[in-house]
């Protein structure tokens, strides 16, 4: 199996379990506080004051100084889709790896590998 | 003495006390790692792919969501000086609430006292 | 000045400023996602299916191994209300500790001195 | 195979990595300091001024906002054992998640999948 | 498969996944930010007032108290070329341990599973 | 007051209210494990398999990673009685830069002015 064909299947399988246990918590268990906390981060990233790209891309490099990788993939799918490059996202990478350190550079690794996935599917 | 007065001589003990210690490292000790490090960091803000005052807002989330309020001041220092508005900053501030926690909320009340007193600054 | 005097005027401030800048944040400013927020963190503590007592114990040890002093110092005030004996939290103390490492250590002794501090008010 | 197949499936090679690891790291190689802490941590978490339920409840949360999915699977097994029910729970992990922010959301899922898979074990 | 086989396989993966990506990330991409942090990082371990194998030691302890598996293998893996003894790891896992707390234990157990995969490979 | 002065007088007035708070929970309120806790933590950093100076510089590193400037004091006041060098610490403080960020700066800072008041102590 090629490495594209390995990052793609890995994305896949975080989209699914993610939408699983996301029904299951949220569907089926519904804690009030749960169900508003989810609300509240989904609002965060709505245009604003500023816009929701913007926001993607601070969402994305909070969750790489905080070394998050399943946060990591799911800012990077919103920030490909809101139509940021790779130059540009080189940069945010960068502005986290210079702030968080060495400690960030598996996840770096693992959002370049992410981004290449993503721009290979059609 | 007012609060305003109180965070206005907060932040010149910050840059006063930050710019000797930056000379004791840099100037006088000159550990050739540590300055290379220092200009790397530079460096990641200048504008590039991304311009400067959007990497300004990234160091400032990525300063808020590792909670460290020098880290916080000092880039809000840049975030006012690049023109962000206060609704703009509010809308950054919400990301890294939300992505970090509750434990951001002392650091969320430092940053208001510190944009507040930037904006008092002639 | 004593000891207890020290701890006693540093809760003081430590809440008059609180309330200054959560007045500052959620009266003046009003972000509405900050709003929710606050919120939604205040609910969290309420009696549900535990009882806030159990849930302001839980705050607090959350907020020692996370290292957060104004956390802390919020969640103790909770707690000694809640009629918390210095006993058991001596006991969620051990369990943050442990947890949490030697990294704790400072944060603990902030602890120990705000809990005399509280227990001397009248 | 099916989704709750797949977390016992998990859980039991956690459970089998982890003993064989510990015999190895505390009978084969037995460092007197790294004993005396596994030690420590047991005892953290006996009955005492407060029971040994509620510090399992209070070793969860901990392990929540630090993030770490081992932790969680370990006291999620110990709080099961001990009658925590699933709404107690939820309440418990809504303290982890509003005190640690949307980066604790992943491990807010596996903590629910590994709920679930342990009810499902006979 | 038995437990060194285990090891050694994931080991094996981790080198190639890691001389994949830093080739991607440095040869391909190329972002000159990323590449001079490579280059520091590197430089960090290097001979000079501190010999590099104590800088191992130093980068194995940062490693275990950030919680970061790749970068502890990557460390052990310089740590066993450089000559520490068994005994002379456990003490420095042992300062990781302590000053991390018991979350640092899955991560004890990862690099001592990974340090006997090392003494194996011829 | 000189700079001097200054920092002298934080490291006074630090080591006076760490003794006086661990008398306070170890003489006074005597909680088994977090004494035996204290115990665990001291015999860390004694002769072993890796000397106690050796020790030291890891715990130096292990507490600016993880930014505790108490920490950070409290092993530098050791590493100094040990006798490491300036050069031997800048290279120390260097792997700690490089491997949390420049979110370490502040505490970069701080290190340097303890150093520099360490070295004025007759």
């Amino acid at each position: 199996m090629s490495h594209a064909t390995d990052a793609a299947a890995r994305l896949d399988a975080f989209e699914t379990y993610r939408a699983r246990m996301n029904a299951r918590i949220l569907d089926e268990k519904g804690h009030l506080g749960i169900k508003r906390f989810f609300n509240l981060d989904s609002a965060a990233y709505r245009d604003g004051a500023l816009d929701g790209r913007t926001k993607e891309l601070l969402g994305l490099v909070a969750s790489m100084v905080l070394r998050c990788n399943d946060c990591i993939d799911y800012h990077l799918i919103q920030c490909v889709a809101a139509g940021w490059s790779d130059e540009e996202l080189d940069e945010a990478m960068n502005v986290a790896l210079v702030v968080g350190g060495s400690i960030v550079i598996p996840h770096l690794r693992h959002a370049v590998d992410t981004v290449d996935a993503l721009r290979a599917r059609v």
